[in-house]
């Protein structure tokens, strides 16, 4: 396979808060048919995007879309993470790998994602208010 | 009224970052009846959650419901943010106000959130493998 995904998340340094993307990400896999799909951290977690692309140009990956599991593009997507990205370019292709990396917009930003916020968040504030 | 909500954001002193926040609140709050609903941060941007809370109360509501818009729970809603509601609860009891103030898990953990990524993340990794 010359193309891959990776789903890019904050990271943390503790483990609860790493477990729900664990298991979104297994979730998304058993739906998929065989396509290349990791989940990478930006900092304080492994495997972090670093990881996860200098492994996946080693497998003859060629071409890869990072789709951020962020709400929004604040410093962290607009800056870090270009930078990230273009290190590993040109690092890889120092080695020898040529690959194409896009970063794509988070998914806090899809309408299915605020939708899903507002009905929640609509229900909540419903239940909360009726509530003696 | 005796009763609000406050949408808890994690903050960024990037304006980009809080723009979809801003918006999906007021999205939420034209959906409303009139129901008390504000959006706070927890860091790095005005109004932080101290300031919602310490309004909210002179006000005279008596009941709050947080409701975190983070992915997971880690240490800032297990420990950083418990800890300033324990604090902003003493200091306004000592201001002769008795708040409740509820931390309600955080909404990336709701199975709609979880599903509408799923969804958005299938969608993009199939459209990326099909493309040359």
């Amino acid at each position: 396979m010359t193309k891959a995904t990776i789903l890019l998340a904050h990271g943390s340094s503790d483990a609860n808060w790493l477990a729900p993307f664990e298991t979104l990400t297994a979730q998304i896999q058993a739906g998929l048919n065989g396509e290349n799909l990791m989940l990478g951290y930006m900092e304080l977690a492994e495997p972090t995007l670093e990881t996860c692309v200098r492994r996946l140009a080693t497998e003859g990956v060629k071409d890869i879309d990072v789709l951020p599991l962020f709400f929004a593009a604040g410093r962290h997507l607009r800056k870090d993470v270009p930078q990230m990205i273009d290190e590993l370019i040109q690092e890889l292709s120092t080695n020898g790998h040529t690959i194409n990396i896009r970063l794509s917009a988070p998914v806090g930003l899809e309408p299915e994602v605020a939708n899903a916020i507002a009905s929640i968040v609509t229900r909540k504030v419903k239940h909360h208010d009726s509530q003696q």
